[in-house]
Order: structure tokens, then C-alpha cells, then sequence
């Protein structure tokens, strides 16, 4: 994978934001890569993701941060610039299920994904074989229903001794504190097992039988406060008919939501995932 | 097409039921050309299509639902027997958009639907040229917001007229009254724009846009009085992305409202359809 | 739909491209609206799609492309600028069939397309009523068998006459003629009822029947002097059955082909579509 | 599982042939679970597949042979009667790709597939890993090359005494020689990586990007002689683009591949697959 520097912002929209940041890459001899812009008309916002090869900037990541600050400044910028060759620290939180872990694992292999998997942390033991045969941390931190507090503190101290930018719910089954969703926002990536807004809550695959949908789904989206609810990154479907009882439901919904959780995930560790309220841009 | 009887049945289930229909039939020298079984675990209920060449029987359809009573009585059958030679009769209702009418016209024209469309009832003149065009007589009954109940009396007296057995709602737009709904329980078939249960009710893809799914669609259901709430006989779904406006969605939308549309509608006319409670089980 | 001027061109790639272009439009005031770029490595070439506010430049489309001229030569660009307020011309060309026709009359009506339909032409009288319905010339030019070349003269004097840009096959079902094909390069579009490079040439669905696929398709494509070889715009497939005979596949696939074929030349009529040896560059 | 047997046959098409097997498991007390049907009206053959419960008869599926063989011989079947009960043997062959085989382990562990997994067989070391920690035996033998008949006989000695049924090739990237192809006639499994029948052979990603189709497949089909020309059992596509290189194709494509192979096999593994030419019927 080239070296290169990864460029995102949102702005107020006005003409020639385009044209004044490539200006500016321009003059210190810098080479694009690939752009990706967005206009979005109801709130006159402007989204941009700019990938600069790094190679043709003589200088480093930090100064050029200190270089495009002015510009930023002046335009009014949420900005970030990310540096493609440091690899995103993803904790991998899972249950008892291995289908998406797995799957996960397998990518790993294949360099799917940008990331280093920094650890995987579970409230069972069952996935502890499987992680540790790819070579990955495992940490059992059982979830007391009573006192879930104790839990979660000790996950966040894990997630933090570890650095992680990014935590992926690979079918984790306990719900993620408030308090850890607003510190982490826009890193924890769950995957939901139905088609987002429909069957919000437990059991969507019992609620789509009992609604007899020809349809089934999955939501890859970012964690917040509200249960199910935060900006979808993305979705997909499985065609399902009257003779699937609800395991087969949950069978055929595996597949969807492996597939669907790789595509979102791969996504925000390109960088390629804007957040707008509580929607997403997320550029091809 | 081939000239059968359509036996459908659904009852309490337990050994034999088949072998006991398959040797009624063949006692009496009959041909099954097709059959299709679905037992429902949770309602213990047992459903069947079970379609017989008519020219292997020496004897009318009439004759053979007397013969096949008995059996039906003691297996506590809902049943009935269609001749597939008859085809029903439909009145569509439109508004002003053309693309699910148009799409119908077209399909009658390559004889993909088992049917007669008997008229075009619609609160608008809009459809009447290509209506018109096409052979089917046309109706403008408006509906007065404030009085809705002339109008759909009107409505009433004129699907009565006309025989009707069918009612495709093709984007009405109106909400159809209860007792209008209760009269032709699992014959008024509509196709509403969105992937239910997401987005019930007014504006769906205005809905879509402002939660930022990555999948739009399309449901056919057979209308209840509970608005949106009746049983899906199909679903499609289509996807879309950040860049696409609500005008998009409105437009992608088009395409998987008005396949839908057919494809359930199709089902329903070869009676491919049985009503389990609020779910359907559509025999392929 | 706002004015715009689009600039489409493709060259040598190097350094700098995008950057040159959007400070030719900054120094004359123009706002970009919308950007697209592909840069092929096989080739070396880069592609790009550049769209202007119209509004926001002070002169017209002829000087603009007077003044973009120097830069399209020192960069060395196959390049051409479209008025976006111009719509194309397009003659349409159909058989007996009515699906792709009626399909593409519809979505006239909702102004999916930026195009006039100047004329229909076809070798049978069929879908005269239907295009008059619509208000679009219709000229019946039949094909003899044993003379194509004069049929043929006919259809280019007509095509050349309505001075269209556009010729869409809606599944016209006669092989063009090679000059034909030259003299509208990349402006002649077709659908293909296969997925192709799969079961080239005629009776698509025999053939699909016969091996015994599990999805048939649709290709929609730029009409090459090689039949079946273009550069294909779109692709669309739909899942079947062993129960499925030839009769069923070719309803099932009319679904597929008419929209694959709307998607296909929506894209070319927003001149969202560039070639590149036998394949297109499509920008979303 | 419910305990079951399951009765395969195919015969001359007549009437009565349902009726006549129905009676007879109904003689015997017997109990039918599923039963599909399927006339192939260009061959004249009947295609059934009927599942009795295995504890509604009061003796084993010999005698339930035994007392079959009358009937079968009567209506001229080909035919088999399984045990649900009997998983099947199953021998993996692998390369050194790991996307299908660690996705039919995972499968395994959710008991998505009836079947043992015997053993895997690999002209690679790179698999053993994770075969083993899966529990399953693991045996490399290489393909020499110039003399790949001494590997293959080795290949075969091993499935034999692993006394397999069914032999998966996924991703296993070598020839299968035709003898053993014969041996095991319907009972192997490739996955290619095309939509079948576009880019038989070799490098089928290269040739999809260097025909610039716009959606890329794959194919499960059972292997014979013919190169890529088996009875297709499954068949799925994935969306691309110009953007995508080759590497992305490859990448996007595993996907399709892992999914389509298990479904295919699947159906293999439950009886709901039968072979007509070089077609198949796959019951739902």
C-alpha cells in the first residue's frame, strides 16, 4: 500500500474550497492521490477526504498539520489529517459467537484491513482458543448483571492500556455504558442483527419472523448513547421466505452480518467514514 | 396455459393429510401437475396448494368441490377450489403517479398476470389518457378530505359493479376505510415505499433520508385497517448512498416499488398466497 | 436541474491534473458543483468529469471552451465540454417488444432522463400506438431480410435527419451495420438480454436455459462492430430455478432489462460515461 | 434433527406417482415431513424427493429398502434412500487460500452443515495450522508438476480410506484428473471463481477486469471432466467497478466464493440436490 496522508474535513460550503486546498498541495509539490468530496445541501455543509502521496512532500506529517492549521482555520474546518502507514489499534469485543470474530480473523490474513487487532475481549471464555491461535491478546471480562459498572471499567482500562482508536461489538451482546460510548464516539463500530430502524432492540430476528418480513438484515453503525440508533455506516440484506423458522433466521442473518460488519469496518479504518448528525458519508 | 383446479386448504395438522387429498384425487382419475406443503410448528396449522389437470377429472368444478367437502369437513379444512381458467377480476387505483400503472399495463400486454382489469379508479384525471389508451375504462372519483365516506362509497358501489375480486392499490395514496378493508379481507393488495416495518406512515423517503440507511424499499402487503400493519407478501429493497437526495430516493425507489408490486400481485392471482394471522406463506 | 457546464476529458496522467484545471476555473470565478477522477494504472491514463456552475462564469460555453483549449493541449487531453440546459437527441429503435420502450416512456414522463426522444423507429407497426400515444414521431422501417443495406440507408438518413446523438436499442433485435457503428461511436447503446461475456448471440436464455444457471442477466452496452462486444455501461442480474422453463426466463428477465437499460443510458445522458479501450469508466 | 429418511427418486413422468409413493409410506404408518416435486417436461422425468419421519415406521431403512425396491422398479426409478442420521463423510482440499476453508470450520462449530469433516488434503503446508485446531486431520500431499498422477493416486488412496462421499474443493487450484472425477460422480464440490459460464479456466479476475463487466460471480457446481463445464449447483455476484483493480476483484470475490460454496454445499449435504444432464434441480 503507498505511503500517503489522509486529508478529511467538513466546512462550511463555499466556492473554491476545493480548488484552495489542492493549491495548497500544489505549492509545496505535493501529489493527490484520490479525492472525495460531498455538498450536503440541508445544513450547507461541505465534507472532503483528500489522500496526498507522501512521498512527494518533503517534509512530515506533523508539519504539514502545521502547514494546513491556517487554511483550516480560515475555513472554518473540523479537520484531521491521518497518516496511512500507522495502522488503526482495534480491540475486538465479542460473546460466545465466533462467526463475525472469525471471519475478522481470516480478513486479518488476507490484509483486509488496515488495523492491528491490539486485543479481543469477551465476557466468556469460548473465544479465547480461536484468538489465541491467530495470536491475539484475550481478556475475559465477565459482565455481573448486577453491577455491569465493574465490568465495563475494567474493559475501559483495557482499551486504554492497549491505545485502542477503535473498538469493533463483533456480536458483543451487552450494552455499551454511556459514559464510554460519549469517550469513544465515532470508534465503537457494533453490528446489528436486523435492518435498522426495523426490530430495534432484542431479538430482531424472533420480531421479523412474528412480522413475517421477506426480507432480513444487518446494520453496521456507530455506537452512541442511544441503543441502536447511531449514524449507519452500512447495511445489508438476505431474502428469507415463509418456510425459515427463526433459526433458520439466525443462520442465514450470520452471513449478512459478517459480510455487512467487514465492509463497515474496512470503511472506517480507511478513513473513508464522515459522520453529518446522525447520518454518514462514507466515500467509495 | 394449462386449464387445472386450484385446491388451497389450511387445517389442523397431523399424519396423512396429503395421501389422503393425492388418493381422493386419483380415485377419481385425476392429475396433480403441482403441489406445494407448509406446516407452521407455532400455529400447528397445515397449509397446502394442491393443483389438479381439469381434464383428467370427468367432471366440473362444481361437482368436484361437493366431492371434496366430506374430506374437508373431517380434516377441518378452510378451503376453497379456483378454476384457473376464470381469471379474476381487478380494479386498479391510482392517483397521479404513472410508473406502478404503466408498469401493470405493460405486463397485461405480455399476459404475465392471470387476469382482466376491469377498470381504473383514481382521484385524479391524470391516468385517464394512458388508461384510456390501453382499453380500461376509467373512473375519477375524488375524495373530499372532509368527507371522506362519499367518496369511497362511490368507490364501493363501483369495485361491486364491476365484480371485482382484486383491488391493487398502485400508489393511491388514500387511506382506504375499515369497512372497505373488512369487506375484501385479503384481496385489496398495496404496495407501500418503504422496507416495513421501517418507516410506516407519511413521506418514507423523506423518513429514509433523515435516518440515513444505506437501503431503501419497497413492500407489497395486503391492506387491514391497521395502516401498514398487514400481511407482506413481498419486499425488495435497493441501495443507495450519502450523495442521493430525497428526490433520489424518490426516483430509485420507482424501480422496486412498482417489481414489487408485480410480483406480489402475480402471486396473489395464481393464489400462491395464504394468510397465516399477519404473515403470509407464498408458494413459489 | 441547475446549468451547468460539464468538463470531461482524459490524458497522460501526471502530476498536478486536477489542481491546473480547478485553478483554470478559480481565476475565471467558477464553482465547482461536482467532481469525479480515475486514474488507470494499466494504462496510465487519468479520466476526469468536472462540473461548473454555469452561472457562476461570466461568459459562455464557447469561450469557455476557448479558453480551456491551451490547457487541454499542453496536458494533452481528448477532451469536450457539455452544455447541461441542452438535452440530447435520441431516437429510439424497437422491435415488437414494449418493456424496455414503455419502461423508458414512463420514466420521460418523471423526467428521470435529460434528453428529447426525437423519433422511434422500428420494423414493425407495433409500438406505433404507444409512441404516438406519447406524443413521439414514429417511423416503421422495415428490415428485408435479403437487403439490409437499404433499410438500413433509410434508418441513417432518419437518425441523421432528427440529428440525434443518442440511439438507443430498446432489444431491436437486428444487428447494426458495422459503418453504422463508426460513424455513432460510443453514442449507439444497447441492451443485451445476458450476462455478458455469457451466451453471446442470439437466444441468450435458450442458452442460459440449457447450461443451467442459477441467475440470468442483462448487459447494457455501447454497440461495437463486434456484436455483443462493446464496452458495457451496466450489469443486472436476477436469481432462477430449476423450475423455471425458457418462457420464465424470458418474463424474469424482462424485469432485468429494462432497467438495467435505464441506469445504463441515465449514465450516458448525464455524460457520466468515458471509455477506455473496450471497457467505461462510469462516475457516480 | 428430527431423525428422518430421505427418498430420492427420479422416473419416466405418469400419473400417479406421487399418489403411489404417498400410499405406500402411508401402508406402513409412515409419516412424510417435506416432500418436493419436479417435472422436467423436455426430458419426460420426474424428480422427487419426499422425507418420511423415521420413528412413524416400525423398521429400519433396510427393510424400508427393501419394501421400496417393488415400487421403484414398477415406475422405472433411479433411486436412494438416506438416513438424516448418517452424516456424511466429507474430505476438504485446500491450497493455500484460507478464505473457504476456515468459513466451512466456523460453519462446522454452528452445526450449519449434516456432515463429519474426515480430513483435509492440501498440496500446501500453510493450512495445517488451523485444520488442526479445529481438530481435523490434515494431510499434505504435492502435486508434482510433471508427474501429478502419483500425487493424485495418493489423493485418492486417502479419500478412500477416509471412505468419504463428498469431496469440497475449495479453492483447491489443481485438476482433478478424470478418472477420479468419475469415481466420485456428483460428489465433488469446486467453488469457481466466475460467474459461469463467462471466464472458464484460468484467472478468471484478470479476465473479468480486462472485459470491464460490472459485476463479478462465483460458481458451485460438481466437477467433471469437462473443465468448468459440471452441473452448476449455486451461483452468486458482487457489484464492481472501474475503481476496482484486480487485487479488489480477488478481495470482493472471496467474499461471493465462501458464501456460494456453503450454500452449495449445503444443499449437497441435505439430499436437495439431483442431477439431470448437465443441469440441477436443488430443492428448497
Amino acid at each position: 500500500m503507498k505511503h500517503t496522508y489522509r486529508i478529511l474535513f467538513d466546512c462550511p460550503d463555499r466556492v473554491g474550497i476545493v480548488t484552495r486546498v489542492g493549491d495548497f498541495i500544489a505549492q509545496h509539490g505535493g501529489s493527490i492521490c484520490d479525492a472525495h468530496h460531498h455538498s450536503d445541501s440541508d445544513s450547507g455543509c461541505f465534507f472532503s477526504r483528500v489522500v496526498v502521496n507522501a512521498d512527494s512532500l518533503d517534509f512530515d506529517i506533523q508539519e504539514l498539520r502545521l502547514k494546513f492549521k491556517p487554511i483550516a482555520d480560515e475555513l472554518d474546518m473540523n479537520w484531521r489529517i491521518i497518516d496511512s502507514s500507522v495502522p488503526k489499534k482495534v480491540v475486538v469485543m465479542a460473546s460466545k459467537g465466533s462467526h463475525c470474530l472469525t471471519d475478522l480473523f481470516d480478513r486479518m490474513r488476507y490484509q483486509e484491513f488496515n488495523c492491528e487487532i491490539a486485543a479481543v475481549i469477551s465476557n466468556h471464555e469460548d473465544m479465547r482458543g480461536i484468538s489465541e491461535f491467530y495470536g491475539y491478546p484475550y481478556h475475559c471480562v465477565p459482565i455481573d448483571k448486577n453491577n455491569k459498572s465493574k465490568g465495563f471499567a475494567e474493559v475501559e482500562r483495557l482499551v486504554d492500556d492497549y491505545q485502542a482508536d477503535t473498538i469493533v461489538l463483533a456480536r458483543y451482546m451487552q450494552i455499551v455504558p454511556p459514559a464510554l460510548c460519549e469517550k469513544y464516539q465515532h470508534q465503537i463500530i457494533n453490528i446489528h442483527h436486523s435492518f435498522l430502524p426495523s426490530f430495534i432492540g432484542a431479538k430482531p430476528y424472533h420480531q421479523a419472523h412474528q412480522r413475517g418480513v421477506k426480507l432480513i438484515g444487518a446494520t453496521c453503525h456507530y455506537v452512541t448513547e442511544q441503543l441502536d440508533e447511531g449514524p449507519i455506516i452500512e447495511q445489508g440484506v438476505q431474502r428469507v421466505n415463509h418456510s425459515n423458522s427463526v433459526e433458520d433466521l439466525v443462520r442465514l442473518g450470520r452471513d449478512v452480518e459478517k459480510t455487512v460488519l467487514a465492509k463497515g469496518l474496512r470503511a472506517h479504518l480507511d478513513d473513508r467514514v464522515m459522520v453529518l448528525g446522525n447520518s454518514t458519508i462514507v466515500f467509495d
